[in-house]
């Protein structure tokens, strides 16, 4: 049988074991026949056909995107409780294929031919984009060993596990041990990856490209500089806006129409866009034609729902709003942590607690709960909705006091990472940050530093992205007005539809191809400048506190 | 850099894309060592290291099965519409994998290792299964071309397509030219897989593993020689069972209520089967841990509702029921298609058309539709659910009825496949089948040759396992009874656990590892025996019309 003749690497499953070189045979004969005359064979191999091998290859890990993808999704919502461990399993081992695919040294061999010069010139921009795209996710996996990585996720998976157990039992002691761990751990990481640079340096920048501890220093100290003495004045007023009017019990399946009501509202396309419930809400998409929002309703909260829409609802504008030419290959998605959250808040901020959009958020809501909500004016929708003070917990922030609990964070992430504390410092530094920044009392660690998932994810180096985010938007915000759009007009009007053709033009048709420096100059004309968002604030809650 | 080195195979994706070599390395090196010696290689790979590959190519098949069915299974009930060709496209491609995973050279060469008799000695009965039901997977695979294959794959997408629009246009000539195409790729597909055997039979096989065309003819013949004079004598009383008594409006929130009540009434566990909705009814597992049932309800049709529970229920506690310790291998699951419809039929028709068990489905139905269904009695309710006479559609026809639908398609799929017929011939075939054997005028299309999807999709060969598996049912039935468990006591008392426990013990536990004929010898102390299935047929329906 031909299929029984044995080589060296018998006993284990070999090339052509993923059929990803299918249909290059005849190019990589070519190839091969080039070689023989003598020349230097990384030079000789036919372009066309690492063009075609980049294709297959990405091919290959949207297919497994698409199974991560939908099986962590619909995981998170329908599965069996017992199907968690089988679930894991199987995710666990698509995940193994990824890297195997990205890390192969025949990939990186393929992807160094298409960046020489020559051979660069042949491809087409969003090949180019593509190899480069690439050629990063690859060198974020690939000096890492394989049992480092293998035991990193095995950590956080635990560790995910004793959190939350640890969450729910308000227990510090029982999640300190694996808090030192991932950070050794991903400390350990980042050696292998970068051993010249800062660890923390390398997490930053994989979250926000082109960011490190300098860019955040500088922004941070803009933010707090404007935020404290701000939320200080707030304070002195000694007034606060009146929440008991948006309060009350509003029924579920109501709440879920009203969540359908609201993706009209925010231009979403239900032809692309399923909404399903899930307990921790996000959005993905597997390709433009098809997004994910999972949310929740609280019987108790339904401005949690609206906001919750409205976020969830840019993060799915954006991944829809990708250059569909883009669908199946790397650069399709969003392409930084920081340009994601911007679109997210930017249509829960800027257009969700502002003052000319309220009437139309009152009115969908107003539809589905009159007898609650008939009465209520926009104006004490708006001040309800934008009420600034110090509170415990980041997700029940409000905008103005969002960034402090970032800043709190930060600070500590970097001082676990420099050794200047341990896990054992966490509580002591968290009540100091909160008592400091926010005026905050701390009562326990459920409500204090068990709060957020992130750190028992092993996403250090992942919160600042969202106090970015916010001031990338505000800076969009700014430009769409300095070009001339009637933004306010347009907000109370209910018409959206201008603001969402200004950003999928210069920021979601771009999917991947471009980094997020690189996007805000081009969509803003100009760097990031955080003056923006500090200037927003200001104007905004001066004037809702008549300061 | 390390992995810029260039081979001959640069340019392609090479052996170590999908990872599955990992952890092997060490044997493999040992391995190669003995080579050295001078022996045949093929002998002297260590056993250990084939063992290890083994099971490491079962984990990555498990993880496509799971990527699979989990994309099938939410893309038939919850994707977005435009998502349909996305879907496509990374099914496809994971189609792909699996394929090269399981047909690679050297796949071939270690199962071939695996099966020399001094090495399987060292395998484990499961192992020694595993070897004999994944070699058999890859023969049906590997001798056909890669093209060939896919402008299959791609054939019965289009084909699919048309006969959808063909059917609610009820046009069958745009359909004819595809059944004609779909015919003679099968044939030369069986060409490439066996050119000795009838392709038929090739087909026949491949569902149901032991039979072909003269074990069908023969228990047709049996079949037929039975039910036709028995409908005859029927149809000559002059009388049949008032179904009004089971019609009417029936709320679909209500009878999703009682999908689930049904689920318990049949022993399905919540934890580990999970229930959804979808256009076609169809039950899947994951694993042990993960069956899902996808369901459909008709507002006008509370019975429909109620014997497709309890059908798709069998097949999920087949599933669900197999050794947990054949997870992640290739021996999860059901062995046949007939298996799987004796198990699905077993709990529709033996256990729920009975008239024993007619109490419990009444009770679960009046418990939601009391005002409708109150006053029916048991009595009623069997006659009205066992209504015996010829009718055009398949898969609303009767249990006496049913087998000889599933005869006028064998016939039909034997002359397209032996020559002497062409697709243009079916309709008149299909009209002269139904008129002789069930004595009923076809008047259009939709209800006649154009009903079913088995056609367009390739699935020739499949039907007769339908009829097959009712018949497999009716020995178990009997062999049950035979040892002394008093079938109709526990039904009346609503206890389906010793029944259960039964065919878990003798058919789901064994999964793949069994073959059908070697199962229901097992199982039933002798060979498959139609007379089982004829003289329950004879029974049930002599007494119910008083012949």
């Amino acid at each position: 049988m031909a299929d029984t003749n044995t080589t060296d690497d018998v006993g284990t499953l070999g090339a052509r074991a993923t059929g990803i070189d299918a249909g290059n045979d005849g190019d990589a004969d070519a190839a091969g026949a080039t070689a023989g005359a003598g020349v230097e064979p990384a030079v000789l191999i036919n372009p066309k056909t690492d063009i075609a091998a980049l294709a297959e290859l990405e091919r290959h890990l949207y297919a497994h995107r698409y199974a991560q993808i939908g099986i962590a999704c619909y995981g998170s919502s329908i599965d069996p409780a017992a199907a968690a461990a089988d679930r894991g399993e199987a995710q666990a081992i698509l995940e193994e294929e990824d890297q195997a695919l990205l890390c192969s040294p025949e990939t990186g061999a393929m992807l160094e031919r298409l960046s020489l010069p020559h051979v660069a010139e042949l491809l087409t921009p969003t090949q180019a984009a593509e190899v480069r795209v690439l050629k990063r996710d690859r060198s974020r996996l690939v000096d890492v060993p394989g049992e480092v990585q293998g035991a990193f996720t095995r950590l956080v998976s635990e560790s995910d596990d004793v959190w939350r157990r640890a969450k729910a039992a308000n227990d510090w002691e029982s999640f300190e041990p694996y808090l030192d761990r991932v950070v050794h751990q991903m400390v350990d990481i980042a050696g292998f990856r970068d051993p010249q640079r800062n660890p923390y340096d390398v997490w930053l920048d994989d979250f926000e490209h082109g960011t490190d501890r300098a860019f955040y220093d500088a922004f941070f100290a803009q933010v707090k500089g404007v935020v404290v003495p701000l939320l200080a004045e707030i304070a002195s007023k000694g007034w606060q806006p009146d929440r008991s009017v948006i309060e009350g019990k509003f029924d579920e399946g109501r709440q879920w129409e009203l969540a359908r009501d609201l993706m009209d509202l925010e231009g979403l396309d239900k032809r692309t866009v399923f909404l399903t419930s899930t307990e921790h809400p996000f959005s993905d998409a597997l390709t433009t034609n098809y997004g994910i929002i999972a949310a929740h309703v609280y019987p108790e909260d339904v401005i949690s729902n609206v906001f919750t829409m409205l976020h969830e609802g840019g993060h799915a504008l954006y991944e829809t709003g990708v250059d569909p030419s883009y669908d199946y290959t790397v650069l399709k998605g969003g392409t930084s942590s920081g340009i994601h959250e911007a679109q997210s808040r930017f249509f829960e901020n800027y257009v969700g607690r502002s003052r000319a959009f309220a009437p139309h958020l009152l009115a969908a809501m107003a539809k589905h709960f009159r007898g609650q909500l008939g009465r209520v004016t926009p104006n004490q929708f708006y001040q309800a909705t934008n009420r600034a003070e110090g509170t415990p917990v980041r997700v029940e922030a409000d905008e103005l006091t969002y960034p402090l609990h970032i800043l709190i964070r930060y600070e500590i992430e970097q001082e676990l990472f420099s050794g200047e504390a341990t896990a054992a410092d966490v509580p002591t530094l968290w009540k100091q940050g909160y008592k400091d920044y926010l005026g905050v009392d701390v009562v326990d660690y459920a409500h204090g530093c068990l709060q957020d998932t992130h750190w028992a994810d092993g996403l250090f180096g992942y919160f600042p992205t969202y106090a970015l985010g916010g001031a990338y938007g505000a800076q969009m915000r700014h430009r769409m007005i300095d070009e001339g759009m009637d933004f306010e007009g347009l907000l109370a009007q209910g018409d959206l539809s201008p603001i969402s053709a200004w950003l999928k033009d210069r920021i979601w048709k771009y999917g991947r191809s471009k980094d997020p420096d690189e996007l805000i100059a081009s969509a803003c004309g100009e760097p990031f400048d955080a003056r923006y968002y500090t200037d927003y604030l200001v104007e905004k809650f001066s004037a809702l506190y008549g300061l």
